[in-house]
């Protein structure tokens, strides 16, 4: 049964050890092979995606080669240029995959907005570390320049700049969303969830310094567009308890309540499985009735075909 | 009456002394407080825009801040990510100035791409400088890596690489574009002409190594959404001949048959006035029932109101 679906793709649906654009590019192409299933299954599919890696490289080069009269772009606008770059490269993956399946649709990448609050607690301690290293004396430079900036040390790696991850609220351009959805397109959007802003308290927004996990993001897209099903592809085919220990055991079917008391356990990495998992509960209660699924790309052809005890499918 | 709309802004709706992002997004506001009496109007605007200053300044920076291991990005994905980047401000600006006018639309930046053809001439003589400047020494060694880039000496200047400029044949996102204006959302897209991509005769796409001129690539968006009017948006209020000449003399209205007598005579600059007055022609061309008009920014609410002798006016 075709249903609606997010998707959302993490770091090794898109990075290469090389950076290069062409290696990027290809391993989009492979991730595109396998969310065809979707689309061949006439499921309404919507697109999200992290951005960390490429973020994280653009503000590389930026500190290393901006110039008084080229100033390095601030972490909103980043954020946005890699909405840019990565939706481009989805763009023309998907519509050669889709070629290759001989289907005609119209794919577009949305440059997206998540709206978050100035209250956020998040904001009064920073915790996502991003750019480069720094020696102390770098860094209390740096300070002079910007002295709203926090910076933390990095365990004899240096210093690094850390900023908040505050929780999304609203996709500001989900109306776009749905109007492709409702012609049968499929938008790419809420890459790297959203570049955060925040009300200006007089109707319209301002972008801030800050990282929406892309987890949270997509949870929040597949509330807006009223999804059947948030789905989170990642780089192991089930969420585990005991990970890595000799009585692993890969969860298949598991409630919420089950979920918070592995949590509560401590039973799954910070900035890793944990986001994920709270995500998949995020989503699940906002709408008891549908699932939420993490598993691998590679399991999704398994997944459409509806192959029993595929993923760990997470459920109210 | 409310028409169609496609607007094409240049560099000076975008561009800054300081190339920071907080003094091109005041900049860009200003813009929008323009444009914003097309929406007042009812129009259904579409918005495109150049992006010449933001890819060259990113390319500077990744010239300086590039390392094996964090590659620079090749020229369609920097134009990518200047439509993100350019995208993002646009957003906020106009979503700023439609709640400042109590106007709720929907506003959205499209990763956009374009098609043009291999077999454009443009490809076999590239003339579109772009980059940083190089010495003799550093063009050569630069030539072994990438045997196919070509480079021209430039005044005095050093050398610097040139692309080619093809002309667009279809925007590839345009079902977006025409979704958004059917829901009175408010579609930027074609930002710097669109990413320039050409068939791999697989029924996809790759992109190319390129520019598309932005007033060329308004005309084809124009064309595709079936616009009433292109009005593209520049420095001065007309198209002048005998330009900064005692017997300047300013064209208010003015057919394609009299414009093209005065490009054979020369009257307009290349990579200046020209191209705005080509693009004009074929959009009038196109749709010889539709008008093309070239003015500023300031001459946007006259226009709106119907002022009489506003900006040049071209008609078949």
């Amino acid at each position: 049964m075709a249903k609606r679906i997010v998707v959302a793709l993490g770091g090794n649906a898109i990075e290469t050890n090389t950076g290069t654009a062409e290696s990027q590019e290809e391993s989009i192409k492979r991730t595109m092979r396998s969310l065809i299933e979707f689309v061949k299954n006439k499921d309404e599919l919507v697109i999200t995606h992290g951005n960390g890696p490429q973020v994280g490289n653009l503000l590389l080069q930026e500190a290393a080669g901006s110039t008084k009269k080229n100033p390095p772009m601030p972490l909103d606008t980043v954020g946005a240029m890699s909405q840019g770059e990565i939706g481009y490269w989805m763009e023309l993956a998907l519509d050669s995959v889709l070629a290759e399946n001989g289907i005609d649709k119209t794919v577009a990448a949305i440059v997206s907005q998540t709206v978050v609050s100035k209250d956020d607690p998040a904001f009064l301690k920073p915790t996502k570390p991003i750019g480069p290293f720094y020696s102390q004396e770098e860094c209390e430079e740096l300070k002079k320049e910007h002295p709203d900036f926090v910076y933390i040390e990095d365990a004899g790696r240096g210093f690094r700049r850390v900023v908040p991850s505050p929780k999304p609220i609203r996709m500001l351009q989900v109306g776009v969303v749905l109007a492709m959805i409702e012609k049968g397109m499929i938008p790419i959007a809420s890459g790297g969830g959203g570049v955060p802003v925040v009300s200006d308290g007089k109707g319209g927004y301002v972008g801030v310094e800050g990282v929406i996990d892309k987890d949270f993001g997509a949870a929040q897209m597949a509330e807006d567009v009223d999804a059947d099903e948030l789905i989170i592809l990642t780089a192991v085919d089930n969420v585990c308890v005991n990970f890595n220990k000799p009585d692993q055991k890969a969860l298949t079917n598991v409630t919420v309540e089950e979920l918070e008391k592995y949590m509560a356990e401590g039973q799954f990495a910070a900035g890793s499985m944990l986001p994920k998992v709270q995500a998949a509960i995020k989503f699940v209660n906002a709408k008891p009735q549908c699932h939420a699924v993490i598993t691998s790309l590679d399991k999704v052809a398994d997944l459409v075909a509806g192959v029993p005890g595929v993923g760990t499918v997470i459920s109210k």
